[in-house]
């Protein structure tokens, strides 16, 4: 069976769009990083503390969005999250944009690695952000 | 009496912070004009509406913020907008900017002038905006 | 042969960086954009003609961006784009990113799509596009 | 005399446009500190090194522009720089920006405080900042 995904929403602002009156792309991956923020504090992994302790460090390795349709200022965006996959020593989030009325706006997905305080590769994915992640896995992983 | 300001709240996000750990001062504006954009959906006057029809914008002819302490990751920042002055074509407004425990983190003030849509300056703000305004009119104007 | 890429450079700035003393990922795509805006201006197609002319729009269908190294503020990234691929109605740009010493940092890749004025696909991508791209198409394609 | 300001460039980019087809104002900011950026650098106090050591910090405590003209996509933005005032432990910043043609698009202004890094203040600036900004202090400065 399917997991609930997580749930995360933003309004498209004035600073979000360019000239051509629609959300410049890049801007995307800030709110999808948002939602993922807004995920590990949820499951009791806020990013700050893995910051400020310094033991752990989760940088994308991958990122990637594939664009359905233009978002404006204003709009509301409903993003849900699942995790993708999960690997020895990372792990990938995937994002679904969808606009008030249901329709797909557009996909995301990241991919993490954890990494120690000193920038090296870590072993293993930590106990703690394996079990974190397990509750919003996907069962029908889209690999890349 | 003094008017109920306009309440915005947001949190702040990795990409808000820099690599000396706090906000970034540029990014205070973002979230000044997010604030800004909330109150004007609010009294029924969405900029997106005014850009899409085209016939007043209201571009900031001034912004200013000062700091008072640093912004961190994961803090949430209560934001509330008042009016700061009315005139003939352009109006201000204050915010101010506190964390969950009650502490002033920093203030800022905008101000926009009235344009026609091929960029001539108003003869004078229009009465729709000036009276949707007037209700969160501070009464004791902090001019610059 | 393969031809000579497009070369842009830029520095790492301050609001580049997060919390964790590295480059946000989102923001690679906003410097991989410059690039792109650098190429089309290069090649006779500012986009802010397209933009302000209004019958053709390139917007993106597609991004994606593979981290290996991290990027510090103060470091400058010297970017190499070339076309990837030309399709009937679209086109891919593929960017190296390296820094100083000749590491590579990240690659991406965006996808552009010719769109009219109205928002309706293009039938085909403009011989204008076309032309001005050709001299720069990669001639070992990497599809995703 | 006046000393020779301290000179800076940059291109608006369409990520620096909204929806009203203008620079947003948000980002005046991001380009002033990267003109700033370039000032320390170029006078031996790269900010990576100052924040990389961690004994000095130089946070914002003000920010001010104000907006003459606007910028658009594809414009190139001349920026001179000079040191409006040195104070015991604070300096000012002031900015112009103008077009191409010489006009002035917009002034703004950054004050900065130096503290120690545990974030106490400092008791006052220190002798390489006090000197390597000396150079570009403006013999007229203009308080707010």
């Amino acid at each position: 069976m399917m997991p609930e995904p997580f749930r995360y929403s933003f309004r498209v602002r004035l600073h979000d769009t360019d000239a051509a009156g629609r959300l410049f792309f890049g801007h995307l991956f800030r709110h999808a990083h948002d939602a993922y923020e807004s995920l590990m504090a949820h499951v009791g992994l806020p990013l700050e503390r893995l910051i400020a302790e310094g033991r752990i460090l989760l940088p994308l390795v991958h990122a990637e969005a594939d664009y359905h349709r233009a978002l404006r200022q204003g709009e509301t965006v409903a993003v849900s999250l699942l995790i993708d996959e999960i690997r020895t020593r990372s792990f990938a989030v995937r994002y679904r944009f969808e606009t008030d009325d249901g329709q797909l706006a557009a996909t995301a997905r990241t991919v993490h690695i954890q990494i120690n305080g000193d920038g090296t590769p870590a072993g293993r994915l930590s106990d703690d952000i394996r079990n974190a992640l397990d509750a919003y896995l996907a069962l029908d992983p889209e690999g890349s």
